[in-house]
């Protein structure tokens, strides 16, 4: 069996019996057919070249989201996903950023940059807050966990949730966490509308894609005051362009789309890739398989 | 019985029988005798002067660490704390810092300024990691409880904890967490020796009081690469005057001892000493006694 991995040195290490192995670049992969493929760090250009490969039985992406693939699939190729590898650190990034906001942090390293020693007292803990998290899947799961010690109470709801009971959640909620993927149906669901919904001083966590928010009704809600603040691991434009209104926004906490990026995570990957391929190996079925219709 | 305390909203709305309130400002208070202080928001002269009152018999401060007041409390007269007030807080505070510095929130801030996005690789979580709380009491054991369901391991040390078994501890540890009270024992007790200790890249995170620490050995251990940063919401000297080094170092991220600050903290304090003011007139003990000779 020959798999196009990516040409890092933990994935040249790899030994799996009965596996050949094939090196990709960011944007050059070896000739000849594949019948699999570990998608990642793969230039768009590559992508597609890649998932037209003659021979190509199945794609392991290590990615999150899977919306890169997703309908791009030729007929009968089957696609795995690696959620595993990326939940706990988007989970942890994500409870970071809020206790962050919560106790000032980011206007304290604003004073930092000024050498200003300024206590204030509108600071806060998560003990009693209401947490609305937005696409409760494995991640939302994971922060529940983590966020339960902390003194938050949680409520999950999802694309299926009914609307009214999806607004009346939003209305109490002091936190709206965003982990909802990129689908046509997502694409701008934090409308204008919707942040009108939410009671004032409220703050959204975005730790999705960027445009599952409207940018221009995020900022304007900002601006009036009625949303306390916003963390944003995405943004809409991506990456956020240099003189964007967000970047100067006090109570907007920004991180470049790096929520499940920890120093071992390539390392992570390869020993994924190594546990998935001696399971396609020895001809059972890897976790992680992509039912047709799932978007995410 | 006549009780001062402090002239706040929270406070003038106090009602207990049997005890009659009078209010301090920070420089000023009423004439007369009092049989009770509750001590906050003092200056250092007024409190001198409130702890020589004719007549007092106990003083309540709804402060943290009691180093301001022990020692300088005329014969006779009990002293009780309340750290109950600040424990929980603090530790929410203290775990914030660790999981900011871990996902690089400080420097996201930087880059934020500059309008820069510019993911890194070197980032993490608390999984795994050896953290080593120094000062292992009510708010050690609160921080515990939230560091564990992020992945941490953590041991405890207190200042009869033998030195080898400390050295030993702190040669492991990927955070020191410093929650140690000021005393003369305790004074300086992070020094250059202590920092030389600790394995490359350790954090140390300071939430007790800023003398614990050597400055100049701490900015030595920062500028040698040997730490990897700190966390620090007290500082020696505090307030940290503006142009001082520690400013100025990326990986210090500094709060101006605000840890145990939320915005419903005097309503908190206004209740607890409602309470403890209820069980004095009942004739009963209060908790939070201090006894003879305890530091802290």
């Amino acid at each position: 069996m020959r798999v196009l991995v990516p040409d890092l040195p933990e994935f040249r290490e790899l030994r799996v019996e009965g596996v050949e192995l094939g090196f990709f670049s960011r944007d050059e992969a070896p000739q000849g057919s594949a019948e699999g493929v570990v998608l990642w760090f793969a230039s768009p250009e590559l992508r597609r070249e890649l998932l037209g490969r003659p021979g190509l039985r199945w794609v392991l992406t290590l990615t999150a989201g899977i919306d890169h693939v997703a309908g791009r699939l030729p007929q009968g190729v089957t696609l795995y996903n690696a959620h595993r590898l990326h939940d706990r650190a988007v989970a942890v990034h994500t409870a970071a950023g809020m206790l962050a906001a919560a106790r000032g942090l980011h206007r304290f390293r604003d004073a930092q940059h000024e050498g200003r020693w300024q206590p204030t007292m509108d600071l806060g803990t998560l003990d009693g807050r209401q947490v609305v998290i937005w696409g409760y899947g494995h991640i939302g799961k994971i922060l529940e966990e983590l966020l339960t010690p902390l003194g938050a109470h949680v409520t999950g709801i999802r694309s299926r949730t009914p609307e009214a009971e999806r607004n009346a959640a939003l209305a109490g909620a002091d936190w709206v966490v965003l982990l909802l993927p990129s689908t046509p149906e997502t694409k701008g669901i934090v409308s204008a509308d919707v942040l009108a919904r939410l009671g004032p001083g409220a703050w959204i966590s975005n730790q999705g894609r960027g445009n599952l928010i409207d940018t221009d009704a995020l900022l304007a809600a900002l601006n009036s005051g009625h949303l306390g603040g916003a963390v944003l691991d995405v943004t809409d434009p991506e990456p956020l362009p240099e003189g964007h209104p967000l970047w100067a926004q006090e109570n907007v906490i920004i991180t470049p789309h790096i929520a499940s990026t920890t120093s071992d995570l390539v390392a992570r990957g390869a020993e994924y890739t190594r546990a998935f391929l001696e399971e396609m190996a020895a001809g059972r079925e890897p976790e992680g398989r992509v039912e047709a219709g799932q978007t995410y």
